[in-house]
């Protein structure tokens, strides 16, 4: 059984996987099973491989039978190797002297993006895409029902620089019964701004990002910085906007908002139901501009991890938010730099590429716009 | 010029380093330039080659002459490639409409470790050691003479998967205008506790780590979990004790703590001469003991970072501290483990390795104790 600690020092939370370490030649072997598998035959995720995987936990399409069995478009199962586990009903706290932990409580699954193996998730086609995003919707609803559930985290690791650990194309999830510390800073910053402006700190930074010229003088009246709109944009459609984000903590570092103002994921498309088509084209011009713009230094598939932040469950209701402070968003994490020793001791990212110049040249890469499908 | 950006959402700061990447290639030749040199002759950090560097800041014996030639035994340099400059002697702050800039104040230095190329810091001689320890410490007291510095950190990245971009053995130290958000962190933790408890967190962990014997029971009386007293040690001498933290974010990550309270690193030796004997003797063993544990997996070497964690700048007074509430200690993390989708989206990491049993492994593992050296 996994378990929750609290650092004493600074309250932020670690899961630790105990059963996984239980011998100490296990830890390597671990690291020799995350090699992608050669054939497709070996691959737990391929369709007609059903039984390689524990029992599924959700298909689409629903109406397809039998259970476990192939025909699916999208398939979730339980991750194999789970960090976290819904077994134990209760959720037991043991403080130990300083200490603190908690049971394991929570969710990590696999979301199968396709019965297909080798296929990227930019060059699924659209409807694919669109099966894989009301599937992330679905299963975070289904999975906010629980009130034990603080947060959903959506994530895919695509590549193995990113961490993939099997070729075939999926994303995760872990559900978690505590709040992780970046969705901690970002409800409590957001909270505050709201408390403050009375308004939704991502859609002003949306009005700054795509209207407004802001100009900076020194004493003798001189312009010494000049930020014109859409200076960090990268692509926009009716729906989306992705932009490179101002203090980016990465280089390339994408993040893609819808907007109009919402707080949950979950209600992606119930007052438009074209913004799943548009975010599905978001994402395929996005990742082909990443592919494009890196090419000389990824000359295959950039190897990228993504995101998604979304409200806390409001059902949990356990801590202050509204539903006009949060704005959900993917974030894009290309891997072409690594944590060392400072950022590993201080949290203090050194980025060497100024947002300015990322979304720049991710403007000025061309690629297929598919227009057919936007909404635009 | 680079520069400092905060995060409108979270206050998070990040540094943008601009002017390393005006150019769209820049970028990918900066990585090439990574690659260790393949012969001592092109190693700027070499002995005889000290014209491949800049002018040097400090070097032991201060004794040596002339200015940048050989016969140093520990020599100082500006990173060539600095992350922070103290070019500019004014800090400018910029609002940007919803952001917030300030101009890259601080310092980015290189600790040469030794005139020569092919030796791991653990191998080092023990004077070496010594004099290394006491080049971190001449440093560090002398950058916070500047009160527009608020917190030096100086680390160690140990081989090209830490992110060690030359194999010449160094450590790096950066110092900046803004707090980190760790140091943050930490600081506003234990100026909390120190607050309620009238104590030092650090100390009171070592007591527990080192002392107390803490059961659980269940409503039935029975114990379901102990924690004996040095069941997370790895190693003690007279003045300093390692251990792998409670909350271990990482596989074998270890914190080592002097026993005696001390907040600033600059104190070492004040009150004792033989700590920083003591220190040097505790790298080397727990160095050692690493390497030993973890053969099968690295079968030279591992790769690691570490990062001294000490006071803020006293003299900038910048945050509530005071020295009885912080305790300075070094963090050594290996690198067997990557930061993945759900760690970059969560900050919340998953351990596979619960730190009772890396401290057991590394306790298991016998390495040379350099007996003579120790004040034990």
């Amino acid at each position: 059984m996994s378990e929750y600690r609290c650092d004493p020092i600074t309250g932020k939370w670690v899961i630790i996987a105990a059963d996984r370490a239980k011998k100490p030649d296990q830890f390597k072997k671990e690291k020799e099973v995350k090699q992608p598998p050669a054939v497709v035959a070996s691959c737990p995720f391929c369709s007609g491989n059903e039984d390689k995987t524990p029992p599924e936990i959700f298909v689409y399409p629903a109406s397809r039978k039998p259970k476990d069995g192939p025909g699916w478009l999208v398939r979730v199962v339980p991750n194999k190797f789970n960090a976290l586990g819904i077994d134990e009903r209760n959720i037991k706290t043991q403080p130990l002297g300083l200490y603190y932990s908690m049971t394991g409580y929570g969710a990590h699954e696999v979301i199968i993006e396709s019965p297909q193996h080798d296929i990227f998730f930019e060059d699924q086609p659209l409807e694919q895409m669109k099966t894989i995003l009301h599937v992330f919707k679905e299963r975070m609803v289904d999975l906010y029902l629980d009130n034990k559930i603080k947060q959903v985290v959506i994530f895919k690791n695509s590549g193995q620089e990113a961490g993939a650990s099997i070729a075939h194309p999926h994303s995760q999830l872990i559900a978690t019964a505590i709040t992780p510390i970046y969705q901690k800073g970002e409800l409590q910053g957001a909270r505050e701004y709201f408390k403050n402006k009375r308004s939704c700190i991502w859609c002003d930074m949306l009005i700054q990002e795509l209207r407004m010229n802001i100009q900076i003088f020194d004493t003798a009246g001189n312009v010494v910085k000049e930020d014109p709109p859409k200076i960090r944009l990268v692509f926009e459609n009716e729906n989306f906007a992705a932009f490179c984000p101002y203090a980016s903590h990465s280089p390339y570092e994408i993040h893609i908002l819808p907007k109009r103002h919402s707080h949950f994921f979950g209600n992606i498309g119930k007052h438009n139901s074209l913004e799943i088509d548009d975010l599905v084209q978001m994402f395929k011009i996005v990742l082909q501009k990443l592919n494009g713009a890196l090419k000389d230094i990824y000359p295959g598939r950039v190897p990228y991890s993504f995101g998604l932040h979304t409200s806390p469950n409001m059902n949990a209701r356990h801590f202050e938010t509204i539903e006009e402070d949060f704005h959900w968003h993917f974030e894009i994490y290309p891997v072409v730099s690594m944590l060392a020793g400072f950022e590993k001791t201080s949290g203090l990212d050194i980025n060497k590429m100024p947002p300015e110049v990322a979304a720049k040249n991710l403007r000025e890469t061309i690629v297929e716009e598919n227009k057919d499908f936007c909404s635009k």
